[in-house]
């Protein structure tokens, strides 16, 4: 199955959210994720410009077309794979996966089937009743003395996971690096220049020269970075020459 | 190096932020990924309550302890490796790295120096005059037609990165699985349940349990799993036995 198939069958159900900004981001994040459904369950009375304000102009669609519902079991009712997330963790609430482990065990799955990643109310989460509906539970990684994401953020969390696992790997910016004998020649102008110019011992030349070409090698030089640095090279050679006539 | 230090020396720098929410919610998200230290450069009328209504009780020190600045070079003077962030991508603004790339550099840098992350404001981001001050440059994957994060989630994102980077890899929850011989006993006993019952076609009762077995397997069934199902089994008889009596 490749991984770079873009439609795949992501649903964001929020359970009882409060809080008609968080709705908005949670659209705003999930529109740059790629992922463009969004249902609400047990809150119909969500201040719509709140919601499209933190929305954006961005996902005002997705806002637009928010399903509301009252129960939790009729809006799951059609999804075949329910993600659910937690900040808590306890025996309990049986094993809990990172999201990377949600995001890689997903793409073979939404293929084929309705996946809902489920959120809880943003004070008290999801409870271990509405957990049972979840074929998956997955908790963020978070510093624990403080662990208290706010909806969106959580939310963000999990889309983004899901879309660099599926996304082909960053372009790579990869302009042509100078050949050895491009460095070469230019390690040899300057080390002419240097000795001109009474920098190198001329004992040990090669000492401070070393020094220089670790620096540069460090750096990866690109071939016109050589030709830039060997211009200045000639251009201190021809100042030195000339500023005495 | 370890990679479990906890002490990092990462700070955010919020340059130009306009809303003082956003930068509430970079001092919650801030606090959640294990990070306590945020500069905002020219901007030192940030309201304070809309900042800590956003950052929460679990990141009003934080607020508190913002450090303000009105140049960016004056705020960034102190720092040994800057990272900054930019949605645009163009050969000007030279090579960029995903979050993920940018995690993995960072430890071994921010044991001895002092690290900035760098934001531009909510609507233009940074300039390429300021990205000119950065070491390294993150772009966050994202849809490329609706390419738009709010300043706090894209912070969140770089911050869960780092901090996923150095955590230990999350506790896994593994009961003991049921031995072969605690699955083999089950299934005989069920085989055998399921021939009484004439569920079973006599002339090949594998047929059945086989599909069962398969079912089971793809589950890593527990011990005390495999006790459950051996008392309903076990239950199962009791009643088709006593039922007529």
């Amino acid at each position: 199955m490749p991984k770079t198939t873009k439609k795949e069958n992501i649903t964001i159900v929020l359970n009882r959210p409060k809080y008609p900004g968080n709705v908005g981001s949670v659209a705003r994040c999930a529109k740059n994720m790629g992922i463009e459904k969004i249902m609400v369950v047990g809150n119909r009375n969500l201040d719509e410009e709140e919601m499209k304000m933190m929305a954006t102009h961005v996902a005002a669609d997705i806002v637009d077309n928010i399903r509301y519902f009252d129960y939790l079991d009729e809006t799951l009712a059609g999804f075949h794979y329910i993600v659910g997330t937690t900040s808590r963790r306890g025996n309990a609430r049986g094993p809990v996966v990172s999201p990377r482990e949600m995001a890689e065990r997903l793409p073979d799955i939404s293929q084929e089937n309705e996946v809902a990643l489920l959120f809880g109310p943003e004070d008290t989460g999801l409870s271990n009743d509405e957990l049972r509906f979840c074929h998956l539970v997955v908790a963020i990684p978070a510093s624990s003395r403080f662990k208290s994401i706010n909806l969106s953020h959580a939310m963000m969390i999990l889309c983004y996971e899901i879309f660099v696992s599926r996304a082909e790997p960053m372009e790579k910016f990869t302009p042509r690096l100078a050949t050895s004998a491009e460095l070469e020649g230019m390690y040899d102008q300057a080390k002419e220049l240097l000795t001109k110019i009474d920098f190198l011992n001329p004992q040990n030349p090669d000492y401070s020269v070393m020094h220089i070409r670790r620096l540069l090698s460090r750096t990866k030089l690109l071939s016109r970075e050589v030709k830039i640095l060997r211009g200045i090279c000639r251009q201190i050679e021809w100042y030195a020459k000339n500023k005495n006539t």
